[in-house]
């Protein structure tokens, strides 16, 4: 039992910590983290089930820092508990090029860190998915080896996020009861008072939600305690508004937006010290209150080892370690290749939407740790397949979200899934709403998870609802994040590789776009290796060819008319298809240079705008494509009226032979 | 006063009309106008303020179709109530290439048309947008000239996506009581029942953010009547819940989504021409049908001529006008002009966004209508200046909006009152958050309309935040959408000259992308031209230049150190400045190619991906900037360990003439 005294002491710790390591940085967010320091300690001595010499043990409880520019807040917790990844000299090195302690929480800096944090609302919308993946896991594994809380410290920026109020009400509509959101109620925020700028009864909004909430003084450390304790005997999820004052501590600073985001100042410090009776030079923890703090982060290592034992004793061990490890189950390539034969036989024409439903079927039949979804568009997005009967609130057995109307909460609950472990999520909308959740795609390119975004009616192509849900610039938008696999695959057996692809790769987010009408077979033979693999790929040849077509989904299909056309006037033309810039410019230069080719005139085609496509046309190829928004129409006379045509392609060919 | 039986036919004509232009087009959304056909006949019959023979009427009640895909609800309106700028035929073409009745409804393609709408939840932000303009246009000219209601018909969708939250929120802040907000309350979305996804109380959701709600069946067409007419005495924003049954009056499939986005067909058609006893083919509106129609449309001339007197009788007439024509006043030029001469000679060296801030203290001096603000970022974005007071809930009279954290529904709300007319809004973010609103910056460019975004901490060189709230694509990104401008300037008079070209478009929304870290002064004479209006010009030349360095902000100071290094090497170095790359692409050849010219060596800086740099450099430029994420640390060595330094440049330089 920690005294009153001892509590204190091991949050100051929390707080002289971050004060110092902004202080040294120049640069930081102390007050945070002093305001949260009593809650963060109560949480993390008495209530959360982790174990530092194990920090990927399946069943911890998740800890998300939404409020992420409090990073120290979490450093000093990490640190302190004893992880062995982070030391004193890493907090001395806060912010600083190299360090472990970036600027805002990074996820694969220091074990313990959860997810990457700092652009607001997205941990809270994590957190969504971390319960949804125990529930679902709990339902596959039983709650012997999966059953565990996730815990959340948000602040006033989280909640009036939009992105919040699609994670509150999926939380709250699949009752998801372990998860436990502590709001920092500081009324604070970078303008001032929150009450410049709003008046919302967040008690209201939760529990109109579906949530239970609570208020403590979130400087009572007995107050806080009770609050999660009876938070563990609801059946609803739960926000505890844990009213604290900001930058607690600082004589002259405390309760103001001024001790936000700037160092306090030496003086302050100074100040601060004495008022909180610490008598310690900076960084230095007094060996009692390290001791405390070492003894709390040893709490759960019982727990783990009768949970490890449970493990060995479980005839699912196998099953449940592989999928922690994020592998593939046997059998995935071969049923892969089984499909892949099929459809060299068949040659279906269809959209590639349908195409990926298809695969899916392949898919979800070998790999069960699939979670599939949709943003309400289960039947345009086709991600459904017979194997995905729908979660819902009393039972998580199913393999299937319905993520209602909120792409960008769902984006987010899908990295806090794939964060998890234990399951690899997928999901659909179209594609121009990629917009709606790029700062989620963002992060789980920065963070390197596997997510895979199904994003369909990729195009023109999709026809009359018009230029509002006609991607033309998001190909390029997504292309230009870092880390991101764009596929934009041609026909049903590039969608099998193209799925195979990101299912293979661990560490990166994949978006497959995907079209709403119907494209021929482009490729016609059975090929064992994945072609798409590479990213681009010679899909028809020629012998001294005088043109090259570069083309990529829906429009490769224009491009293998196009060469018809002008073979048949004598003008030798191959045909590229390009299902994936990204692993395309990663391949060697050999291979670059010679799927480009030597052919005088280089065409691209891609019903979208050239941004990006220089790199594989050069800036004196030809560009086919896009330069305006699209308009409303039946898809094929949209194509006429944008000059997206075998006939252009022709023109454009000849014209510059001439 | 309109017999319930002739209501029923008024509304069953607009059923009839959606139907049969769906039927005819083969594509749409018939269900959502036949389920809000009743409220929408009692909104434009009893209580909207408008004049179909001045759509422009700035007085005019305002309505926003939030639900766009129920667009042939809006089309229906428009036509029936005499709109001369909608015909039947234009309803026959529906969803035909050029129509103006596109797939959803399009700013521009009609008039009475307030918004494009489509992608959901954004026009309920629009429409706190407009009902904030309207309360501060009320402040500036009294509402003897301004007073009017702002409509909303939104649909689960739009109250399911985030930024219903952030609009939700800010308007019950506010205090915005003449929004009144009518929900479609059909419980039935793509997938199937809301329930599937969502169990969110919306009335205490609505009221937890200070709303007033209501309930009534929305085929009550008195209730509706009741309902409204009491939200004409609320002091809060209201939403009134509509229930009503999605495809009302079609036997089979009414209550279903199999009726909310594809055509009914033939056989269904009929069977609810006979169970709503309507006898017409398809297109005719019985002549009694529309007579009441049309005389429910005239019913606003007499307060609109009423109105025409107040304003010529009103001193404040001139001013009036000139800002709903968009002009900006006399003066605004000269201001600018006199500013660039003072900036000449003192030659600050400032941050960006401290010289916008001083370029805006000049502005805001001259232009009154513009509303500034920020997403509780007022001191890192520099947007307040000392004219610019803040509203309050209970006072308009300021010029700037704390919009709380909460980006995209400031940037849909920008784009409401844009739309509005008479005031110019502007606000701040950081430049990575424009992620966050991307789908409302890309309405905005497809609109057309004036909004201007100030996007600070526009690079690495914000230092120690680190890589999740480095801009580092997005740049590219937002050059990616067509019409946006997108200025990056390199001084505090290309600051002064952009802003002056964002607001001297009124077609056009732009982005300033703003260094927090300061910056010499580039430009050091005085030019009567504005020289960022061509988007690119020399700044450095040199004769016979073998290097020609093309760079953007703050890496400007770079190309100009590095031209030095240069030179004194004997390479004829010359420096162009890139403020804004979509107006230089839209200079004439003979202008673009005098400014790229023809040294031997191009290269391009700027820290950010190369993503559309290959349109200036060439394929075969060189290229300095970034290819990853960014990092944690302080900004001078970030961009040491970039490589984005004078020395590389030279390198690169000197590598390429070897």
């Amino acid at each position: 039992m920690i005294s009153p005294e001892q509590h204190n002491r091991m949050a100051n710790a929390i707080r002289f910590l971050s004060m110092d390591a902004v202080e040294k940085a120049n640069s930081g967010h102390p007050g945070m983290p002093m305001g949260m320091a009593d809650v963060a300690t109560v949480l993390f001595t008495r209530f959360l089930k982790f174990d530092p010499k194990a920090p990927k043990w399946a069943n911890r409880d998740r800890f998300v820092l939404s409020a992420g520019h409090g990073s120290m807040l979490l450093y000093s917790l990490l640190y302190l508990t004893g992880y062995e990844d982070i030391t004193i000299d890493d907090i001395k090195n806060f912010r600083q090029i190299g360090a472990k302690t970036a600027g805002h929480p990074e996820y694969g800096h220091i074990e313990g860190i959860e997810t990457t944090t700092g652009p607001l609302g997205q941990g809270i919308a994590n957190a969504v998915g971390m319960a949804i993946a125990e529930k679902k896991l709990a339902a596959d594994f039983g709650a012997t080896l999966m059953n565990h809380h996730t815990y959340v410290i948000a602040g006033d920026g989280c909640l009036m996020e939009g992105i919040s109020q699609e994670a509150i009400s999926l939380a709250g509509h699949l009752k998801l009861n372990k998860l436990i959101v502590l709001w920092d109620d500081n009324g604070i925020s970078i303008d001032g008072a929150i009450s410049l700028a709003d008046s919302t009864d967040q008690h209201a909004r939760f529990r109109a939600s579906g949530w239970e909430t609570m208020a403590v003084d979130g400087h009572d450390q007995e107050a806080v305690a009770a609050a999660i304790a009876a938070a563990h005997t609801s059946e609803k999820p739960t926000m505890i508004a844990c009213k604290t004052v900001i930058g607690f501590g600082s004589p002259n600073k405390a309760g103001t937006h001024k001790v936000h985001g700037s160092p306090l100042g030496a003086d302050e410090i100074a100040a601060t010290r004495k008022a909180l009776g610490w008598a310690e030079e900076a960084f230095v923890v007094p060996s009692d209150v390290l001791d405390a703090w070492r003894e709390a982060g040893s709490r759960g290592a019982s727990a783990h080892a009768e949970w490890t034992q449970l493990l060995d004793a479980s005839p699912k061990k196998g099953e449940f370690l592989r999928r922690f490890e994020g592998k593939l189950p046997e059998g995935f390539d071969a049923a892969i290749d089984a499909y892949k034969k099929k459809l060299a036989d068949t040659k279906p024409v269809l959209a590639t939407r349908k195409s990926s439903e298809d695969a899916l079927e392949v898919i979800n039949g070998v790999v069960l740790e699939t979670l599939g979804g949709s943003a309400d568009l289960t039947g345009s997005n086709n991600t459904k397949t017979s194997q995905t009967a729908s979660i819902t609130p009393h039972d998580f057995t199913g393999r299937y979200v319905h993520w209602g109307i909120r792409e960008h909460g769902m984006a987010a609950a899908m990295n806090g899934i794939a964060l998890h472990g234990g399951l690899i999520p997928y999901s659909g909308g179209f594609l121009i709403f990629s917009d709606y959740c790029r700062p989620s795609i963002r992060l789980a390119s920065l963070m390197g998870i596997r997510v895979i975004h199904v994003l369909t009616h990729d195009s023109i192509g999709l026809g009359e609802d018009g230029p509002t849900h006609q991607p033309v610039e998001q190909m390029a938008a997504l292309r230009a994040i870092p880390n991101l696999m764009m596929f934009r695959p041609a026909d049903a057996t590039e969608v099998a590789e193209c799925w195979q692809i990101a299912l293979t790769h661990q560490d990166r987010p994949s978006g497959l776009a995907l079209t709403r009408q119907n494209l021929i077979a482009a490729r016609t033979e059975y090929s064992a290796e994945n072609l798409s693999a590479k990213g681009a790929y010679e899909l028809l040849g020629a012998d001294d060819a005088k043109v090259s077509i570069f083309a990529t989904g829906s429009e490769v299909e224009l491009a293998i008319k196009a060469r018809e056309v002008l073979t048949s006037k004598g003008i030798a033309t191959r045909v590229v298809s390009v299902p994936c810039f990204e692993l395309f410019f990663e391949q060697p230069e050999e291979y670059r240079a010679a799927v480009i080719g030597n052919a005088p005139v280089k065409i691209g085609v891609e019903a979208a705008i050239r941004q990006g496509w220089d790199e594989i046309i050069g800036s004196d190829g030809t560009f086919i494509g896009m330069s305006s928004f699209g308009a409303s129409g039946p898809y094929k006379e949209l194509y006429k009226h944008f000059g997206i045509t075998v006939e252009a392609v022709v023109e454009a060919a000849e014209a510059k032979l001439a």
